[in-house]
């Protein structure tokens, strides 16, 4: 794999955005891989993601925040700089069904995750045999009803010491606190089993079933304090049919939720997701 | 085209039901067509459609009801016949916006919809010139929000007079009262463009882009008097991007809105399609 | 689940099929789960698959056979009785990839797939450790240019060691030779990566790739001496763009791959698939 | 609508590009709405798309030619300018088949399709109430085995009296000539009833009934002398099912080509597609 930066920004929209920062690349001879940009008209906002070589760049990257700083500044950019040599540390979260760990881990072994996987927290012991098999450590914090705080911050405090990035909830079945969801914003990936804002909250499968629709979807967003309803990164559908009982739509939707969950978090270990308001760009 | 009869039968399950039905067909030396049917376990209810060949039926169909009423009652059968011979007559409501309306005259001209039209029922002028290109008669009903009891009492002498059985609104922008849709139970095919629950009422494209989706959808529902709740015939979505903007939802949106309710208008002609609850069975 | 029994026919079309086979059910008081026909008329072939209840079933199974002859024999029937109780024994062989396997193997775990797994042949050691994972035993053999027919044998020992009903070729890179396919006919499940007829052969996503594509596919097909060429199970394609390598396609294959299998090889599993000539009815 | 240009590029891939042409454009005081750019690295080659709009662009775009001179030329450029004000006019070709014309006309009527449409060209009558209710001239030239090439210098007349631009093939049933499709490069499209690669040549739905596939595609191409081989601008797939006679096949294949053919032109008229190789770039 190349040894790349990606650069992402949301500015307001105004003329020579692109000309600045593509001579700002070619005055440090920048091989630019990949650049595509967006401008949304209702917000008047320019969005942008460029991803160049740092073979042959002439810039040191520990200098780079103090070089781009005036253009970032004329410009009232918010920015980030993304280097693939520095792999995002990804936990995992998880209940009792193991569908989209046991995906997320074999995708992660055959490398097409880009990054680390320090652990897997759980409030369940289920799935610790599947963890351990790749070699990640598993740790169990019961959730009940009186205990959320305080495993909150066990949990926070494992985060924490584990560095990592950003968390997958890979059918985690507890919610998350405000204060939780408020520390780790845009950071927290969920998969909910419902092409939302169709059946948002609990038992959106049987909820499909009893309404008689003929798709069911899933969808992946960051996590937000409002349930469900955070910036959708990713959703899919797939058909069913009058013979599929709940059982057999909730057999269906464990491959919805695979596919969609791992989509959303693959464009995110390679910096394609761009949060605005409360939407998303995701870059090609 | 084959002279075909169809029967759809709705009772409680029960066994003995299939052999019943298959015994007395043969009795008359039908050649069975198709035959398809489910069981709802939930409701434990039987389902069935069976077709058969009228070329060598030993049946007159005249004397059909009396022959198969024994078995209908001793099951408790709900049941239809329809006869291939007779084609529905099939009504459009429509507003502005043509293009549900070219798709669905186009396909009746040759020949995909096995139905007559006896007439075109519009709020506005707008459609007239494409609907006599068909051959197709024209009424407008002007509707504002003091006529409207007396708009569909028009609309309703038009549908008596034209032996109407049933009604298509190809984006007819009026809601129906209840009075109309009790009159015309499981009568009237709606198009709603959105990936119904989400997204019912007004301005579901404009909604769907505020809220940052990655797919649009349409609906096929027989209306009922719950706006935009009645038993759905038939869905379909497609991708958006963060690039489309609502016009071009609107655009891609036509699309989809063309295929869903022609297929649902296909699905019913070919008495394919059975109302049970809230839910329609559409056999194969 | 339910103790069942399901009978698969293929015979002349006729009439009084349908109700010579609903009585003789009927008469055993048969609860009736599923039934499904099909007539290909350019074929003139009546294809059924109906699935009962056997609690409450007046017939012991042992007998069923010659109490089901005469009505087989009337109509020139070719069919199969399917016990639920009776779990077929399932093969897969693999190569090095092991995309498809960990996908396989999950869902046996999970109970979808109704099988036994007796044992995992290949001719590379790569996946073994993901096979014991789930406790299934490995066998290598390898397979070189030379000793293929040697190699076949002992595969075709073990197979019959193990008691094997079906094999799935879960992406194994050998072509097995005539004399294996046709000890095995309709019992081998390959997987394709191509959207079959195109692509057949080596390297379809180097070829894709090349021809400019703008889909991908995957097929899922009984193995005949025929290379790529058997009746087709199951298919699905997925979008692809000019920006994806013909890794990333390779990668995007992978999702398609399990998909397309996995429903093959339930389908298989639930006796819903019936061979009839080189294609194939999937029952719903 | 907007008063916009569109720069469509190709050159050997170098360090750079982007930031010289930005520069060009800021220079103008473009206000750039969308910009995108891909390199095809087996290839060595920078494809870019770039539109901005007219308003307060300083440069008069007759000297455009001579003020981007330099910069084409430094780097190689293959391009092409195309302004927004200068509607393309596309004739269409048709033979009996209607609904890729009834199509692309109300797609045309309604504004969908932002260009002229100066005739249609038929080898038979079919047609013509259709083309003229739209206002559109229709031209009669049958075409025999005997009078092609006649027939094709008449078309080449009428195509060079109306100035063209380009040519739809809407199902038009006779094979273009080599001298035709040379003398028209990348600038005929097709629309093929079959996945291409798969089934190219005549008759593809009968055969892929025959095959068995379970899915049936169309595909949207630039014509070259090589049948049904040029660069794919856009391909589309529906699933079948055994129950599907060729007769469905075809009524389901009329959609899909309706849709993937409106694709194609819609596409080439927003100079978004860039053919390089036997290959095309769909800029988003």
């Amino acid at each position: 794999m190349k040894n790349t930066a990606t650069l992402l920004i949301a500015c307001p929209d105004r003329k020579g955005l692109v000309a600045a920062i593509a001579n700002f690349l070619y005055t440090y001879n920048a091989n630019i891989l990949h650049a595509d940009q967006h401008q949304d008209d209702d917000a008047e906002l320019f969005l942008m993601r460029v991803e160049w070589d740092l073979e042959g760049f002439a810039l040191d990257m520990g200098a780079f925040d103090a070089a781009f700083a005036p253009i970032a500044e004329r410009f009232g950019m918010d920015w980030k700089l993304k280097l693939s040599a520095r792999r995002p540390r990804m936990a995992i979260f998880v209940s009792k069904y193991d569908h989209c760990l046991v995906d997320l881990l074999h995708r992660w072994h055959t490398g097409e995750l880009a990054c680390d996987i320090p652990l897997v927290i759980a409030n369940h012991d289920d799935c610790r045999r599947l963890a351990e098999f790749y070699g990640i450590p598993f740790y169990v914090i019961p959730v009940t009803r009186d205990n959320k705080q305080d495993a909150e911050a066990q949990q926070r405090q494992l985060l924490a010491e584990h560095h990592v990035d950003f968390i997958v909830l890979a059918r985690y079945m507890q919610v998350l606190s405000s204060e939780f969801t408020a520390a780790w914003p845009k950071r927290v990936i969920n998969i909910h089993h419902s092409f939302l804002p169709a059946f948002d909250g609990a038992k959106p499968y049987h909820r499909a079933h009893e309404r008689g629709v003929k798709l069911i979807g899933a969808t992946s967003h960051y996590v937000t304090e409002v349930l469900d309803d955070g910036p959708i990164i990713e959703q899919d559908v797939t058909r069913i049919s009058h013979r599929d009982t709940v059982d057999d739509l909730i057999q269906k939707g464990r491959d919805l939720e695979r596919i969609v969950l791992s989509r959303a978090v693959r464009w995110h270990l390679d910096h394609r997701v761009l949060v605005y308001g409360n939407k998303t760009v995701v870059f090609d």
